[in-house]
């Protein structure tokens, strides 16, 4: 194994869900010939260092050469400093330059209209920006020097209701909406690497649970049944198949003019990817 | 007069640039069969009250009856206090529902690309999210419930740029494609309003001054030029005209099932709503 073919990836909220998925994805799919340097942030210590114990005993039990380095930040506020702290263990850990970064780390409330938002609401809303947008655009500004000049890559988790809005999720779906336009102005500026918003449709993750749980007397009925009909009618993804078809085809696959796009699991040009990222690597 | 032809009116950064203009369009429209309570805010005292006794000596001169009430409220900083403020403010001073509120309070800068921003660039792009989003997601939360039931309207000062993303203007690009997104969450969870995101087109006002003056080192040149080209040649819209045409035509003309949309001014719609507008009004 030549020291090329180490990658160095960063995934943000990777104690769980999508992140964590994705992260399992990439260090099992035996059939990609890398070993990788996996950066897992998250902003609770506990779940991260159970999942990190969990995979590095697989990790060692399957004879395999990748690193993980668990990072605790907690993004919802003193962003500058969560940041930095980032970059700079990722620094003192690993060697080379960062290939991709997956900005998966996001909240979802409050759950609340917005004429029902108390000022805990609107606090806890300001956290929300925080977290899905602010320390994005913070932590691409401290990363952007570190990353592979060659093939460097951001992919931002985006959502459906960046473009279509949802009731009492006003936080949700502006920040999504901003985050596809953060990747599309980072495009702009770094035309050397290479930034792509997707948006794995609706997964069944704690998010939905939550909607499923506490929506019911904030959104309108509309948007309350329609995910409910998802979760019966098994219409949500699962996580770990959206991780592995549809994350990883991006990140081999995509091609260099969508840099700057946003790109949802469901338009053809995804199917497509998806459909030649089965064939080369499953 | 009955006490039915007064409109209240809340214009937010109305001491100059497009909230100015709107707030002297209204006033002094003599074919309006309205007698206006206009509440301006804006961050700074010192321009504020200059406007606001210019625009009283114009009223008392011109024998009308429009009262005004200027509110100084830094939305960049402590906003849920500052949005109090202004509700508290209103509610003292005007007797009735408010008609018309519209977003316009905005900041560009940081004017720097996401790779060359400091820290303190960096808090400057945090307050100009709580400018350009949370205080706007804030201040409509403190006035829903101030709205004439039956017409309130709320009007976002958007932005081509919301949807078309440019070099080194990151915080702003992504708040007006966030502030869309508001839009139509707001439009969603209140159907007896209207919400009306309104993008203007590239105007001549400080924002534009500023780019030309200070965009060179951090914009490509394809941006940079392009805001040139405009000034050259005579193609950024005169903020007065802009006022009159545009966003009073929208109050006074558009459609119910236009809420939650986002409308440029060279939309096909908006140049027909702005030809009605000025067969009956101007």
């Amino acid at each position: 194994m030549t020291s090329t073919n180490r990658k160095v990836i960063v995934v943000t909220g990777a104690s769980r869900g999508i992140g964590l998925a994705y992260v399992r994805h990439i260090v099992f799919l035996s059939k990609l010939d890398f070993q990788f340097d996996i950066v897992m942030t998250a902003s609770k210590e506990q779940p991260l260092m159970a999942e990190f114990d969990k995979l590095l005993n697989e990790i060692n039990e399957n004879g395999l050469n990748h690193r993980l380095l668990p990072i605790v930040a907690d993004l919802s506020e003193n962003v500058i400093e969560s940041c930095r702290k980032i970059k700079e263990k990722i620094i003192e850990t690993f060697e080379s330059k960062i290939d991709t970064v997956l900005f998966n780390a996001a909240v979802l409330t409050p759950l609340k209209k917005v004429s029902n938002m108390s000022d805990d609401d609107y606090k806890e809303l300001e956290k929300l920006f925080s977290v899905n947008l602010l320390s994005v655009i913070k932590l691409a500004n401290e990363l952007i020097p570190m990353m592979n000049i060659i093939d460097g890559k951001f992919f931002f988790m985006s959502s459906g209701a960046a473009l279509k809005g949802m009731s009492a999720c006003t936080g949700y779906c502006v920040s999504k909406a901003g985050l596809n336009m953060f990747c599309q102005t980072l495009a702009l500026e770094n035309p050397h690497l290479f930034s792509l918003a997707i948006s794995p449709g609706p997964v069944e993750t704690r998010m939905q649970q939550f909607i499923r749980n506490y929506g019911h007397t904030e959104m309108s009925a509309n948007d309350y049944n329609y995910c409910i009909m998802l979760h019966q009618d098994g219409k949500l993804n699962n996580t770990e198949l959206l991780a592995a078809k549809f994350i990883n085809a991006c990140c081999l696959l995509a091609p260099r003019e969508w840099n700057g796009e946003y790109l949802h699991i469901k338009d053809e040009k995804a199917i497509n990817l998806i459909n030649q990222y089965e064939k080369k690597f499953c």
